[in-house]
């Protein structure tokens, strides 16, 4: 696999509960060393549109003949705006990634679901849905999910992308900037 | 000198005619490899608050520290909000290196100046003020400015800090995350 490989990483800002809205962040790299360009988005806190957002901003931007795979922060976008991993692949033929540092506790999740959302089954069962892969780093192990591509290369181009710590470069460096934009200096970890 | 030296870039979003603000993005990197930081920051378009918001950005992030040198895109922030470089290594002791892919032209400066600024002379003695060096490079040549570090070093550290191009990477990534998070999708040069 080329070093060189163009990445898309997604991840959204933080925000409080009086916002209506998080942005999103998408930022193209080759491998895990060099930027090749940002996008912005946003999608809506607790809504239902980070699927399409996602992709929107594939379809979209002027690197997608070079894009190889996506990496997302998570399985979701703007708190359980849940992304469709499946359909995103089926829709734009780009393979997905989602990335997370703890193994999902779909426990913990439930209630909240049940407690505010009329469709939280539909939710939990996008959250729920696909195999999840713990993979060994030289730092601390990661949980991932994979759509469009099988685990081996997955580990492949996870490696490739990452240069400190356990996380890939364009879902650290998205993570940097969506954070760094909402708040003024950027804070805490992907 | 070390590769991996903490280089701030700063870089201002493109604006229109109806905008009163332009966003600065100044980003803390190790060289030319490693993000470390995103900050946020704006300064009023034609205004006079440049190099106030480009003290305010050094002194009140977390990376103060370990930060050796300022890397600023041009001479001036948001249009001709011009940045007086000597005045932020006096009060900050941070050394500034200003960059521009072209000879600065002070003739085809001097007349949209004084069309539109009270304050025209104070603002071109600004412009004018210090020594423009060209800087050769594997590709194009740029031209800089220094304040409180001399040629032969500022030479070095836009050695370690430039990837591919001419153009530093700490500016070329503030720019492209300025130009992005304004624009939706990050286009042109720094």
């Amino acid at each position: 696999m080329k070093q060189q490989i163009r990445l898309l990483g997604i991840d959204d800002s933080p925000f409080t509960f009086t916002d209506k809205y998080s942005t999103v962040i998408g930022v193209v790299m080759r491998g895990g060393n060099y930027l090749e360009c940002v996008l912005k988005s946003q999608v809506s806190i607790d809504g239902d549109d980070a699927t399409f957002v996602c992709k929107e901003m594939i379809k979209n931007t002027r690197h997608r003949k070079q894009l190889k795979v996506m990496l997302l922060d998570g399985i979701a976008l703007g708190g359980f705006n849940v992304v469709d991993i499946e359909d995103i692949f089926s829709s734009t033929h780009l393979p997905v990634i989602t990335v997370t540092r703890d193994k999902p506790d779909f426990n913990k999740i439930e209630d909240p679901l049940k407690k505010n959302f009329i469709d939280w089954e539909k939710r939990l069962t996008l959250i729920k849905s696909g195999e999840i892969h713990k993979i060994e780093t030289s730092h601390n192990p990661i949980y991932i999910k994979c759509s469009g591509i099988d685990i081996e290369e997955a580990k492949e181009i996870i490696k490739i992308s990452t240069i400190r710590g356990a996380i890939p470069e364009p879902i650290r460096v998205a993570h940097l900037i969506a954070s760094g934009i909402t708040r003024g200096e950027s804070y805490g970890k992907a």
